[in-house]
């Protein structure tokens, strides 16, 4: 069996996707920005993406600039609000701790140009409160940005809600959807959200694709500067076929996303009911107000890295932690921020379902990942020390 | 006929190329952060790919930062220079006045922070003097950024006598190849570079790719923050079948460079010598120190943007001025650089030639260009003006 359990890193992109992509590879080759009829037919295709991407999430074209991915959006939609902020003297920006790197960075960077970064508690469930958005709110916040939905551990937040505390704030509220995109219901009206970010291939687009939505009104800073493409905003000749089949993939995701929602919460359900069987285990996040295909585990006495490969060796891929940073020793900073200790972050396995997963391979993931574990827990010296009552168990 | 001759806007993708990204966007299209083997394949191909770009310009592989395209590195380049030179107290930067807008519009923003930007003369030949970069060089001068070949006129610097002073004077030297790489010989090594920024659709290769190299030891600063990818330098998951397609097509045009050139370069001469035929017209730029394909031309009494469209009636797709700024309406910064003035400026035409051109080709462009010309003039009032005397001709 071959399932590919790791959505959340990358999704395979879809035959629609593919297929609007290859004419723009072959023969609508032209540049977006120049006269003639070649040109031109590429720049259609690329306004006709714009439109087809804000209907989705119920934005006006003009409110999309596509990004080479989430990472480069929330990069900009973060640097553009610091600038607006610094002109007004608004030097606090509201955010969390268990937000993508993409966004810790350039927090990270602001503070030390002198910006003031307040990071909420995001609560063992993974979720924030409205109230806690609008109590750090301060005279000098220039913006909040928290993420719709967690990439490690799925957790949806209440974003209506903490967007309509920045609405009668005064404060621009900029959410990194990159998870969400494609795969719950974003209405940028109704849903209060200033400024959003999304990436291509995490619902079947091509990667090197994104896209931020700003609404009207804010004034973008460039990451990149030069030509005048994207209104200025956003230099370099404009990836023309990713932005067709990015604008196709999540015009087909948003076509079938109820459809594939009820079908992915049962599957992840029956997923999460399986795996919790396995004894000093546990899922991170809430139980239901989670991504339909997320589920994330920590296994006492285990070790993530030491799962994967097992499991891959079974056929199943997936992850531990994010991919982004799977290079790295450090225990994922999401876990830990849900109040996970290191020794518990350790042993963590993300599984994030693709559309296509069956009952059947959920069950053989459920069989799979319960023979990886009796198995490193086996020989693994923690998990002895624990069963002989020299160490604590947590979970 | 249908004859693209705007090549340095962009390039058809060659087979080579859609064929390296098909099956990383099909099959391989794992995270290559992850650690299952679907991952690591598409690790496999980035790295190979970097071997491949490498290998073209004589640097290692581990000096190769891959980007969404040119302007992406040209900004990162500076940039990162420039943070460099701040934390020293240099903060004085030499280009020309005829870079791109990647590159100016970044030394404007620069100097917005207190950089000291000296544009050099380029002189009426396009062409920069070294020893005048040397006498610009100052005890503060922290980067010497000055492009390999223009993107309009296509006249070729000497990069190598360029970064020599460069290094007697220890100054970081950066030169935009966008226009060059795949198409001229470039040594990262003997051409003295010490960074270089170049776009993947400029050489066959797909749009939303391009790479920055920096020699070993030239520290990075962050344009994307986020993820550890690409060494912590770049963020964002890679654009893997963009990396792919472009070290496929790299290699190929590195391979046919010299039949390239030579054909390339015929082809130019007999189009440079039949388009000077047309009376009060003048080639932009060195007569043979430009790139192989580039003819670039102006010709009094008419509108550049009038010639182009009615070179789109006959089937020929050519440029006036450079792609990227295309939507503009002020005359070309390049040629207003190289000494013409506003008038002459306007009425200028760019026509890059690809590798399958023809000699039948180019005549048809030289016949179609000549009547275009002809019956625009018959209705221009300029040029009635200057054959009435009224108004001086300049060429």
């Amino acid at each position: 069996m071959n399932i590919y359990a790791d959505n959340a890193a990358t999704t395979r992109m879809s035959r629609t996707a593919i297929d609007a992509m290859l004419p723009c590879m072959e023969e609508i080759f032209g540049n977006p920005s120049t006269l003639y009829r070649t040109g031109q037919r590429a720049k259609e295709v690329i306004e006709q993406a714009r439109e087809d991407i804000a209907a989705v999430i119920n934005a006006s074209p003009k409110e999309i600039t596509f990004t080479s991915g989430g990472s480069e959006a929330d990069n900009q939609a973060i640097r553009s609000a610091a600038e607006l902020g610094r002109k007004n003297g608004k030097m606090h920006i509201i955010s969390t701790a268990f937000e993508h790197h993409a966004v810790l960075h350039t927090l990270k960077r602001l503070e030390e140009e002198g910006f003031d970064v307040t990071l909420l508690d995001v609560h063992e469930s993974g979720v924030i409160k409205p109230e806690e958005v609008d109590a750090a709110i301060r005279d000098d916040t220039c913006l909040v940005t928290i993420m719709t939905a967690n990439n490690e551990i799925g957790t949806i937040q209440p974003i209506r809600e903490i967007g309509g505390v920045c609405r009668k704030r005064g404060v621009i509220f900029h959410t990194d959807a990159v998870q969400a995109v494609g795969h719950i219901p974003i209405d940028v009206e109704k849903d209060n959200i200033d400024m959003l970010s999304a990436s291509g291939h995490k619902f079947h687009g091509p990667k090197g694709s994104g896209f931020l939505y700003a609404r009207k009104g804010i004034r973008l800073t460039n990451l990149i500067e030069g030509g005048a493409q994207e209104r200025g905003k956003r230099a370099g000749t404009e990836n023309v076929p990713a932005i067709a089949g990015m604008a196709a993939a999540l015009k087909e995701e948003a076509a079938a996303m109820e459809e594939n929602r009820k079908k992915l919460t049962a599957m992840r359900d029956r997923l999460i009911k399986g795996l919790l069987e396995i004894p000093h285990s546990a899922l991170n996040g809430d139980q239901t107000n989670r991504l339909p295909g997320n589920a994330n585990f920590c296994f006492e006495g285990v070790e993530g890295e030491s799962i994967l490969l097992l499991l891959d060796e079974k056929g199943i891929q997936a992850s531990s932690g994010s991919a982004c940073t799977s290079g790295s020793l450090d225990p994922s900073h999401v876990l830990l921020a849900i109040g996970r200790v290191h020794d518990v972050a350790h042993g963590s396995l993300r599984l994030t379902l693709g559309e296509d997963i069956t009952e059947e391979q959920v069950d053989y993931i459920i069989e799979s990942v319960k023979d990886v574990i009796g198995y490193l827990r086996s020989f693994s010296p923690v998990w002895k020390e624990l069963v002989a009552g020299q160490r604590q168990f947590i979970l």
